[in-house]
């Protein structure tokens, strides 16, 4: 791998050219008119403008992505998280443009991107399972015997969904019928698809997730995470290890995350996600992410693994070269989500000018920013800053030092959630491991 | 340990008040009339202006900081590194107004504070130390026949002295009378004692140390470190481990090191500081430093552990709760000071207002910085701005992260040594580890 373009922007473009110039690679930046003037074009080798905000336009133009690594003679392809992350079409035309998509096997995107067949191989791992359909739901069939069978309340989910999105609750055998024709309309509306499957609603459930990797002869894990604290479906706060988990769960977790990777031939790294049902001691798989996560850094900080340099490593050609044994989990992580939003006006988006963006440091601290002070957040794409990750040799003084760094976090000129973040470290259901992931919709006050 | 007091300014005052505050420790500031805007200020949960600049009339007056100390009922006084630090005087001063002070006992203080005694603790310890007078030199004695035994070229130092002052060479027979003469008199005008002692001269030396740590009752080591990027005897660049060491050298400087703060009964952390002579492939004792290193990061980076928060809990009297098999060495870690001088002009003093400060970030990176953009540097101290610090797996990783972290450091407004730190990691033979301490003085073209 000579020359890399990263086709994304904010904080995660950095992320990937940070580690490929750390490992000699020259760098292409693709951004959109709007983000011209971003870090990413500052840091980059190259950086080429393939069109105007918003995303539909540059990001997520194929055609114009293509052309920027022809142009350049770039010879690697990175496409972040989001954006075109996980579409094995895009995928597959890196591919026969003759360049490395840094990601899995096409047909692994494929997979996991079609619910039905995941939870299918997800079975065939020994991977634990919510109860529900297996498989698209077949609406000609008597879907309420079915629904009685799985328990109320119950979800109906797109079979192309994912991200929390094309989600709708069953409450009652009344709400059956007249539930799954709108979630088939929304299905089809947004995912071009109106598949959808039933699966068990989980009251108080905790997002918990497995980061695996693989070179395609062998797997190994990175540990765990806790991705519980979210708004509106969205993550907000991550840790690793994930806190509380009974050990026998969390084994089970670890080894048939791995399983799932080894047995779809999986390379890079993916994300296995699960519900853990704290009230019946469970844990089901919910899908696997085909990418990179926003929250990699948690998982990094516990093992001093380089996940962006080990995903370089492996689309170039290269071997694993160590064993799940080598592989040492040690102390406590937390990333923190800082987003330009106002967290005391229903966190409506604050773009403008960064005046002041006085970021801590100090042992155990890590500052992944997409932004300068003197840059402005342009208002077209989702409002993420940048993340503030802490490690500790435990979850008790990891809290106290992301306490510490967060108070040290001084941004001005636009709002951000910063202020948030000092109140939900401050929640006793979060400090104590029995937050789930309606904890903050649920918490008064903040 | 409820309040401490900072005795101390720039970044370490900060790094010593982040560790109280994830400890829960209420924190004091004092600062001079120059620092009242200050990091340090601002952090502390109180600050106290104490006296005008220079240090003399503020971090220097021990009635002003103890009557700090009464004023805000602070009860442990944490003097960082420099100024107090190593003042035994002022540490009894702590002591006998009913306060904690967070160092070793003085008694360690006055001993390793005279060299002559410190090499004849460091002989009985096992250290191995450098041909030389074991003591304070006799002139009235034939130290003609003593510089002939040692060998030419020698050193001869003040004994009170320490960090690279009151040394002188001595290149031949005919020089030794007339440098001791002159030697003793920079002694009594410097150290208020005319002591000197005579030791090896070792060309194309490298400095390296042990860090040591203990409560009294037992002591372990966090490794050692390479400080051999000097100029003018001011450390430059630091790294953990020492590269290049002989596996038996390095075992032997650890162990004895550790045996030495056993047998002093040191408390608190330590640093043995070792010539290591690669020629000869000799290592032998210069001096202990009985306090906190500027340095100290990159044995935090390769251990997990925090020694600060380990001075503060050792400090408050408890055990240290480990032993040596628990601790464990991992990776590389660099630091590079960043000072605010002119490094293409004499290394002049750059103070003046900082008006961009866009530290790097991401995996492995941590910035201990005094200062925030928008601050003034004032001309009374030293020039530390601050540190860069980074780890990764290996020597290579490292210097290929701490290229890129450099890269991305941008401090405007003034001039700093971040260009300089750039083409320091460049030279050849600091990346191939065969560096000494006049490398920097001899290298061209930086």
């Amino acid at each position: 791998m000579k020359k890399l373009l990263i086709a994304n922007r904010g904080e995660i473009a950095v992320r990937i050219i940070r580690a490929a110039k750390e490992m000699g690679i020259a760098t292409v930046a693709v951004t959109s008119e709007a983000d011209r003037d971003s870090n990413a074009a500052r840091y980059a080798d190259e950086a080429v403008v393939i069109g105007p905000a918003p995303a539909g336009l540059s990001y997520l133009n194929h055609d114009a992505v293509l052309a920027a690594a022809a142009q350049t003679d770039a010879d690697a392809v990175h496409p972040g998280y989001g954006f075109l992350s996980e579409n094995a079409a895009f995928a597959r035309k890196v591919q026969e443009a003759g360049l490395i998509w840094v990601g899995p096997n096409p047909d692994s995107i494929d997979l996991m991107g079609d619910k039905a067949r995941a939870r299918r191989a997800a079975i065939e791992a020994g991977v634990p399972v919510l109860a529900g359909t297996d498989g698209v739901l077949d609406v000609s069939g008597d879907i309420e015997a079915l629904a009685d069978e799985i328990g109320y309340p119950l979800v109906v989910k797109a079979s192309a969904g994912g991200g929390g999105r094309g989600i709708r609750r069953i409450n009652s055998r009344e709400e059956v019928r007249g539930t799954v024709e709108v979630a088939q309309a929304e299905a089809l509306a947004a995912f071009n698809s109106s598949d959808v499957y039933f699966e068990r609603f989980v009251t108080h459930a905790r997002h918990v997730e497995v980061q695996v990797f693989g070179d395609g002869e062998s797997w190994v894990h990175l540990g765990d995470r806790d991705c519980s604290m979210q708004r509106r479906q969205q993550k907000v706060i991550e840790e690793a290890p994930a806190p509380g988990l009974p050990d026998d769960l969390r084994e089970q977790m670890r080894q048939t995350s791995v399983e799932l990777a080894r047995q779809t031939a999986y390379t890079g790294a993916g994300t296995v996600e699960f519900l853990y049902d704290p009230a019946r001691q469970e844990i089901a798989f919910i899908e696997m992410n085909t990418r990179l996560q926003v929250e990699h850094p948690i998982s990094e900080a516990i093992t001093g693994i380089d996940l962006v340099r080990e995903q370089l490593r492996i689309a170039a050609g290269e071997r694993l070269g160590y064993t799940q044994e080598d592989i040492r989990l040690d102390g406590h992580a937390f990333e923190f989500r800082i987003n330009a939003e106002d967290p005391d006006n229903n966190f409506m988006p604050s773009p403008g000018l960064i005046e002041t963006l006085d970021l801590s440091g100090g042992p155990g601290v890590r500052a992944d920013f997409g932004f300068s002070a003197g840059q402005t957040v342009v208002p077209f794409y989702d409002s993420l800053l940048g993340k503030l990750v802490v490690w500790d040799t435990d979850r008790e003084r990891a809290l106290a030092r992301a306490a510490r760094a967060l108070d040290e976090t001084l941004i001005e000129g636009i709002k951000s959630t910063v202020p948030l973040m000092r109140r939900l470290i401050a929640l006793e259901e979060f400090r104590s491991a029995s937050h789930h992931t309606t904890t903050i919709e649920s918490a008064s006050g903040l």
